[in-house]
C-alpha cells in the first residue's frame, strides 16, 4: 500500500460524510467501479492498439499505461489524442492497419477531435464499418450517437455509467477496456483502488481529510498545487491530475464565485533543475505534494568510477540511480520545509498496479472532497461550452 | 516572421533602455549569440546523438529539435535529461555505441545527474576517455572540471560563454552544436532570433514592452502565465518555457520581497478537454498566451464523410486538421475574452526554422523586460543550492 504524509498541521472536517450524501444521491458514479465486473469482448486477433480518445477518455489509460509499460510486456498503444496535423500523419504512417485493433471512445458520442480523426482513419486506411466491423469496439454512453452507429454496423460497444464523467472514468470501460486488451492485469489495478476507497469510508484515511480541509479554506492564499513526481513514468499520471483537478475544481460556487485550485505538473530531478527556484524564492502561493516510488526493483548501479577533475561527485557512486532520486526528493522537500509551505509527501512502495489504482483513487477522492467543501459541483464543465459555440458559428 | 497580438491595454515602460544597460554592464551576454559564428567539429562518422544534459542543458535544444524533427530529417537525439533508472535502462538498450555520438552538457562541469550517467554508459558499453575519445563531445564553461578532463583525454571541447546562463544558452554552442550535426540549419534559427532581437532594440516592438509592463505591474493578480500552444510539436517548446519563466521569475527583488510569476504549459486543442473549465468559470488569476501555427503545410483533410448519428460532425469536414486547430484556437480565446482576462497571441507561419529562433529570442527578451521592471537578477538561481547540500549532508 501507498504512504500519505502531510507535513503541516491542519484540522479537519468529516468529508467522508458530504461524500456519503453524494454516493447515496447517485450525483457520481465512480465510486462503485472498483466492484464492478468487466466482461472482456470475445478473443480478437490483433497486435496494436489504437486509441481514439482525447480527454477523459484517454488521459487515465495513458497513465496506467505509461506507468506500467516499461515493466510489463503489454501490446502497444497507439494514441490519437490530439487532431495535429503533423504528428497524425507520421502516426498513419506507423500503424498497420491489418493487424490493429480500433478502439474509438467518446462519451458524448460526437467529440469533433475524435470522430474527425475517425474519418479520416477510414478515408486514409480504406477501412469500412460493414466490413471492418470487427477490428472496431467502441466505448460511450448507452444511445448516444457513437452506440447508435455501433449498433447498425454490429460493432463491439461498451458503456460508460451516464454519471461517471469523462476525467473520472478510467476504472470504468473507458480505461479497462483497452488496458485489458493490450496485457493489463485490471483486476489489480481495481484491487488497489477498492482498497483505499474502503479505508476511506470508513473514516480510516486521516490525512486525506486534513489535506481536502486545508486546500480548500485556504485556496485563496494556496492557489496552486504543484505534483513534484520523481518518475519519468509518472509524466502521463500528472497530465491525467492536472485534467481531474483543474476541471473539478474551476468553477463556480454555491454562492456565484469563481474559485479554483490550479494543478501544476513537475517531473524530478528533471525540473529541480527548472521551477525549483520558483519554489524556493518566489511568492508562498502552492502546496507541494512530492510523489515517488521507494524501490524501483530493476534498478541501475552508479558504477564506482573516479574521473579527474570530477571527484566531486564521488560521493554518490555505489548507490543506485533509484536511490539516487529518491534522495533528491527528500533533500528538495526538506529544502522547501524551511519556507514554511504546505508540502505532503505520497511514497509508491514499487512500480506495479495495485499501487497506480490506489493512487488514482486516492486522487479522485482528494478532488471529491475539496469539491465539497468548496460548495461547487465538482463533477460538470459548462464553461467549455462557449468556445464549441463560437467554433460552430465561424465555420458552420 | 512571427506575428504578435495583444488584446488588452496596456501602458508601457522604455524596458529596452533597461535592457540595454544590461547589456552594456555584461550583466548577460546572450543578446550576443545570434551574431556569433559557430564553428563546428571536424566531420566525424556516427549515426545518432547521445544527448547527456539536464536542465538548461538541454531543454533548448530538445525544444528546437521536437519543433521541427518530422519536417527535416535530422539525425536522432537521444535525450538522458532525467536520471530514471527504468527510462534510462530502456534507453541504455536503444543506444548503439558504436554508431554513436556521444555530447556531455554541463555548464558548471559537476553536474551531478549528468556525471553519473555519463559514468553509467561508460560502464555499460564499456568505453573508455582515452580510446573511443573521438566519440565524445564536452560543452562547458572555459576551465571547469570538464573542461579539464577534456584536455586530458583530447575529447572535442565547445565553450559557454562565462555569463550566458543554463536557462538563456540555447542559442550559443549547448544548442547550436548538438542541432548542427543532427543536420538542422543553425544559421537559419539564428537568422530568425537576430531578426526580432534588432528589432527590439530598435524600440519597434512595443507588444513585448507593453506585455512585459503589464505582467511586471500586476504580477500580484495574474500569478500565472499560461502558454496554450495549439501543436503537438510545440510540447518540448513549452517546457523550455517553463524553465526560463518560472527560474528567472522567481526570485527575492531588490527590496527583498518574494516576487514571482509561475508559467503553466497547455497543449491544444488537448486541453480544452482539460485546464479550460477552469480558465472558462475559475478566479481571474492567470494571464494567457496563445500560441498556434497559421499553416502547417503538409496538412490532412478531413474527408468529407458522413456517418449515420453523426450528422452533426460534418459542418468541419472538407477542412484540413490544421484549419481545425486554428479555429478551435481562434474559438477559445474569443470565449476567454469575455472574461477580461488578459491575453494575447503569437501566430507562427509554419514550422520552420527562422519561426523557433525568432519565437526563442521573443520569449528571453520577455523574461529579462519582466526581470529588470520586478527588480531582479533574472539570471542567477541561488535558490536550488539548498536542496543540492542537503543531499550531500544526508549521503556523503
Amino acid at each position: 500500500m501507498n504512504s500519505y504524509r502531510l507535513l503541516f498541521e491542519s484540522e479537519y472536517e468529516d468529508v467522508v460524510e458530504k461524500l456519503k450524501i453524494e454516493k447515496e444521491q447517485n450525483i457520481t458514479g465512480y465510486y462503485e467501479l472498483p466492484f464492478q465486473n468487466i466482461s472482456l469482448p470475445p478473443k480478437k486477433k490483433f497486435q496494436e492498439i489504437v486509441l481514439i480518445g482525447i480527454g477523459g477518455s484517454s488521459l487515465g489509460t495513458r497513465a496506467i499505461d505509461s506507468f506500467l509499460h516499461l515493466k510489463r510486456k503489454a501490446k502497444k498503444i497507439h494514441y490519437l489524442d490530439n487532431p495535429d496535423p503533423v504528428t497524425f500523419k507520421n502516426k498513419l504512417h506507423q500503424i498497420d492497419p491489418k493487424t490493429s485493433l480500433f478502439i474509438l471512445i467518446s462519451k458524448s458520442g460526437t467529440t469533433l477531435e475524435t470522430i474527425t480523426q475517425f474519418k479520416a482513419l477510414l478515408h486514409y486506411f480504406n477501412l469500412d464499418l460493414q466490413n471492418n466491423n470487427e477490428q472496431f469496439i467502441f466505448i460511450s454512453d448507452q444511445n448516444s450517437a457513437l452506440d447508435k452507429l455501433a449498433q447498425k454496423y454490429k460493432i463491439e460497444r461498451f458503456y460508460i455509467p451516464k454519471n461517471v464523467g469523462g476525467r473520472f472514468s478510467v476504472l470504468s470501460s473507458v480505461g479497462m477496456i483497452p488496458l485489458a486488451l493490450a496485457g493489463y492485469d485490471i483486476e489489480r489495478i481495481l484491487y488497489g483502488a477498492r482498497f483505499f476507497l474502503k479505508r476511506f469510508f470508513e473514516k480510516k484515511e486521516i490525512a486525506l481529510m486534513k489535506k481536502a480541509t486545508f486546500l480548500a479554506k485556504n485556496w485563496k492564499k494556496f492557489r496552486m498545487n504543484v505534483l513534484f513526481s520523481y518518475a519519468n513514468e509518472l509524466e502521463n499520471f500528472n497530465k491525467w491530475y492536472m485534467q481531474l483537478w483543474g476541471e473539478s475544481l474551476g468553477k463556480i460556487n454555491s454562492k456565484g464565485e469563481s474559485v479554483g485550485l490550479t494543478p501544476i505538473s513537475l517531473i524530478g530531478p528533471r525540473d529541480q533543475h527548472s521551477f525549483l527556484q520558483l519554489l524556493a524564492q518566489g511568492p508562498i502561493d502552492k502546496s507541494v505534494t512530492f510523489l515517488r516510488i521507494a524501490n524501483f526493483e530493476e534498478d541501475i548501479l552508479i558504477p564506482n568510477i573516479t574521473l579527474p577533475y570530477l571527484e566531486s561527485t564521488d560521493f554518490i557512486n555505489g548507490f543506485t540511480f533509484g536511490q539516487m532520486v529518491n534522495e533528491q526528493a527528500k533533500a528538495t522537500m526538506k529544502s522547501l520545509l524551511k519556507r514554511n509551505m504546505p508540502i505532503d509527501e505520497i511514497v509508491l512502495p514499487c512500480i506495479n498496479e495495485e499501487s497506480i489504482g490506489e493512487l488514482i483513487i486516492y486522487f479522485e477522492l482528494l478532488t471529491s472532497s475539496v469539491g465539497s467543501l468548496l460548495q461547487i459541483n465538482t463533477y460538470n464543465q459548462p464553461g467549455v461550452e462557449e468556445g464549441k459555440k463560437i467554433l460552430r458559428q465561424n465555420i458552420g
